[in-house]
C-alpha cells in the first residue's frame, strides 16, 4: 500500500498553551508521602471544548515528550511528536475532540519538576524534589481536569511511558474516562529496562557538571551525561531489523574507515545527533526523576500480583496496541494487560501491529496505527451516542 | 539433567606466563598502514608442546577477556574467565593439549597497546596508538607462533571478539590449522552492536578524566565513563529472559522502595557492580580500541560482498556454535558464516545451543557447550590421526 507521510496540518494559531498553578488550597499527597501544592501543570489544548464537555481526549505524552504534541516545539522549531495523528480526518480531529496534552509532573517544560523554585528556599529542587510515580502524574492530571470542570473524557491515549498513565488512569479514576488508548507500554517496568535507565542515569551522575544534582546553580548543566544516557535509550526505541534497514555498516560521508574514533558509521553519527539534540530542549534531572518513575511502575504488585485487581469492574473500553519489533514493551508484556482485562470481562480490543520500526512506531507515520485508533474512536464515539465526524 | 557447575581444576603452578618481545627486526605492518616494532605480546600456556609440535591449542579472547583463560587473575584474584572448560577430561585438556593464550595487541595485560610506552617519545601512546583490527590481532599471535617454532595449531578457539579473531585465522592462515571453533560471533559487526559500543565509547570520552586519552600523564583514568561504558555493554551480553529470572523487579536488601535514586532493584546494584569492578582491571583507551577493532570487523566487505570467498578451497574443520537467547550475535549473523562455509564444501558442524543465558552463555556453565566443544575436538584428532584421550 502506498502511505504518504502527512505534514502537520494543526496550525500553531489553532493551539493554546497554558500554565496553571494548582494545589494552592489543598496540597497534594504523594506516592512517597510529600504533600505537593502548589504546583504548576503546564498544558496544550487543540480544538473547542463541547458544551456537555464530552469531547475531551487527554493525551498522555513518553519520556521525552512534553505538552506540544501537535505544535510547534518551543525549543527546537520541529513539529509536534504526535501532529500526524492530530488534525482534519485524523484519529484526534480538533473539528470534534478538546484534546489536552499537559506536561508531566517531574517534568521540564513549564510543569513543576526538579528544576522548579522550591518555595521552600528559592532555589531549584534539584534532587530535593520528590520521588515521583506515574500514578502522581495522573494524580497531577486530574487535578487539572478538576480545574477544568472537565468530569469525564472521551478518552485518555499515550504511548510507552504515557501508556503507563493510561493503564494508572483506567485503574484510579475508571469513571473519569469512557475509554483508554494504552500503546507499547506494559503494567511493569522490566528487569533490563530498569538497567538501562540506571546506565543513563549513572552516566548523567557520573558528569563532574551535574554536581550532585544542584547544576543550575553552578550555571552549568552535565550535558555530556545527558548525551550519553539519550544515546544509550536511542538505541532500545528502534529495532535491530530498522537499524540494519536504516544504516547498516554505511559509513558517514566517507568512502573508508579512517582508522580512528570519529563517526565512521552513519550509525554513530546519528546516535551522536539523537545525544546533541536532546540536551537542548531535556533537562537532566527530569531526565533522572521520570526514568525512577518508569522504573517504579508495577501494577501487578500494586495489586498483590493479580493485575486484574486494577480493572475490576471497568466500564472503560480499551484498545490495546503493540508492535512486533519493540523488544523494550514486547507484545508478550502488553498481552499481560489484555489478559487482565478479559478476567475481568472488560471490553477490549488488542492490536499487534506488523512493523520493523521497534518500539517508536507508536510515532512515527505508522498507517495501520492511524486506521486502528482512527477505527476506535469513531466506534466508541458511536456506542456511546456521540457526535461522530 | 543435573549437572554440577565445576570448580577450576588447573592449578596455577600448572600455568606459565610469559612475554616476548617480537618485530624487533622486522615491523609487523597493520592494516592503517602503520608499521609497528618491537611489540610485546604477553601469554600464558598450559600443558606441553608435544615433540612434533602438533597439539597446540590457540584460545583467542574476548573484548574484556585477557590471556589468564585458566589461570587466577593477577588483579582481581577470580578463576580464568574459561577454566571450567581447561582441565583433566574437559575439552581441552592440558595432559594432552599445550593451550596457548595470548593478550591481544591492543590490550592492557602486558601485550602493547594504547597504555605502553611509545619508544618514540618514552611516553604512553594514548590516543596515537594507531587504531589496530582483529585482523591485526591475529598477525600479531601469528608472529608468536613463528617465535614459538608452531608451523600449525591443532585449533584456534574463541568466543565474541575470541570468535571473530577465529574466523580472521581461518581466512587469513588456513595452512596453520587444522580446526577453527567460533562461539557466538559474527563475519561482521552489526549497525546495532557499533551502535552499543559507540555509546561506550563516548562515556569513556565524556569523562573529563579522559583528558584526551593522555589520562596517564595526569596520573587519573576515566573510570566513570569506563563503568557507564561496561554497564551498557552487560545489559547486551545477558538476555531479557535471563534478567528476568535472575533479578526481575527483586530490590536489592530492602523491602520497599526509597523514592530515591539508590540502588533498589538488584539489577540496578549488580550492574553498578559489574561496572566498578570492570575499571579495576582494564584500561580506559584499550577499550576504545578494541571496540573500534569489533566494529570495523567485516569479512563480508573485505572480500566484496561474498563472505564464501574468505575460505575458499579451505581444509580447516570448523565447528561453529551460537546460543539461541544470544541478541547481540544472533543465531541468523551466526548461519551467514555456515552459509558461506557450506558454499565452499567445508567440513563444519553447526550447533544452536538452547539457553536463555544470552551472549555470555560461552562463558558459563553450559553443558551442551562442553559436550559440542568436547566431542568435535576428539572426533578431530582421530580423524586426524592424533593421539587421543
Amino acid at each position: 500500500m502506498k502511505h504518504t507521510p502527512q505534514a502537520p496540518s494543526v496550525a500553531d494559531a489553532d493551539s493554546s498553551g497554558f500554565s496553571v498553578e494548582l494545589g494552592t488550597d489543598r496540597p497534594m499527597r504523594l506516592d512517597c508521602g510529600v504533600d505537593l501544592g502548589p504546583f504548576t501543570v503546564a498544558y496544550q489544548t487543540y480544538g473547542e471544548l463541547n458544551a456537555d464537555k464530552s469531547n475531551a481526549v487527554l493525551v498522555c505524552h513518553a519520556l521525552s515528550g512534553d505538552q506540544f504534541v501537535a505544535s510547534t516545539h518551543p525549543n527546537t522549531g520541529k513539529p509536534g511528536w504526535w501532529h500526524i495523528l492530530i488534525g482534519p480526518g485524523r484519529p484526534l480531529d480538533p473539528a470534534h475532540h478538546h484534546i489536552i496534552c499537559a506536561n508531566v509532573l517531574g517534568g521540564c517544560m513549564g510543569t513543576t519538576g526538579p528544576a522548579s523554585i522550591d518555595p521552600a528556599t528559592g532555589e531549584p529542587y534539584g534532587v530535593n524534589f520528590p520521588v515521583i510515580t506515574i500514578a502522581d502524574m495522573v494524580r497531577a492530571q486530574a487535578r487539572l481536569l478538576d480545574h477544568l470542570g472537565i468530569d469525564k473524557l472521551f478518552c485518555v491515549i499515550g504511548g510507552s511511558m504515557g501508556g503507563m498513565q493510561v493503564l494508572q488512569w483506567a485503574s484510579m479514576f475508571p469513571d473519569r474516562m469512557h475509554t483508554a488508548v494504552p500503546i507499547a507500554a506494559a503494567a511493569r517496568h522490566s528487569a533490563q529496562n530498569i538497567g538501562f535507565h540506571e546506565v543513563g542515569r549513572q552516566a548523567i551522575m557520573a558528569d563532574p557538571d551535574w554536581h550532585g544534582g544542584n547544576y543550575a546553580a553552578k550555571d552549568v548543566s552535565p550535558s555530556r551525561g545527558l548525551a550519553v544516557a539519550r544515546m544509550a535509550a536511542h538505541i532500545t526505541y528502534l529495532s535491530e531489523a530498522a537499524l540494519r534497514r536504516k544504516f547498516g555498516r554505511k559509513l558517514q560521508d566517507r568512502s573508508q574507515i579512517t582508522y580512528g574514533f570519529e563517526a565512521d558509521f552513519q550509525v554513530e553519527s546519528y546516535l551522536r545527533h539523537q545525544g546533541m539534540t536532546f540536551v537542548e530542549r531535556f533537562d537532566a534531572n527530569s531526565y533522572l526523576y521520570l526514568t525512577r518513575a518508569m522504573d517504579y511502575f508495577d501494577m501487578v504488585a500494586d495489586h498483590d500480583g493479580v493485575l486484574a485487581d486494577a480493572f475490576t469492574g471497568t466500564s472503560v473500553r480499551f484498545c490495546v496496541v503493540s508492535f512486533t519489533s519493540d523488544w523494550l514493551f514486547t507484545t508478550s508484556e502488553v498481552r499481560e494487560i489484555v489478559h487482565a482485562l478479559n478476567a475481568v470481562a472488560a471490553d477490549v480490543s488488542f492490536v499487534e501491529i506488523d512493523t520493523d520500526k521497534g518500539h517508536d512506531a507508536f510515532l512515527l507515520d505508522e498507517p495501520e496505527l492511524h486506521a486502528t485508533l482512527g477505527g476506535f474512536l469513531s466506534a466508541a464515539a458511536e456506542k456511546l451516542g456521540f457526535e461522530t465526524p
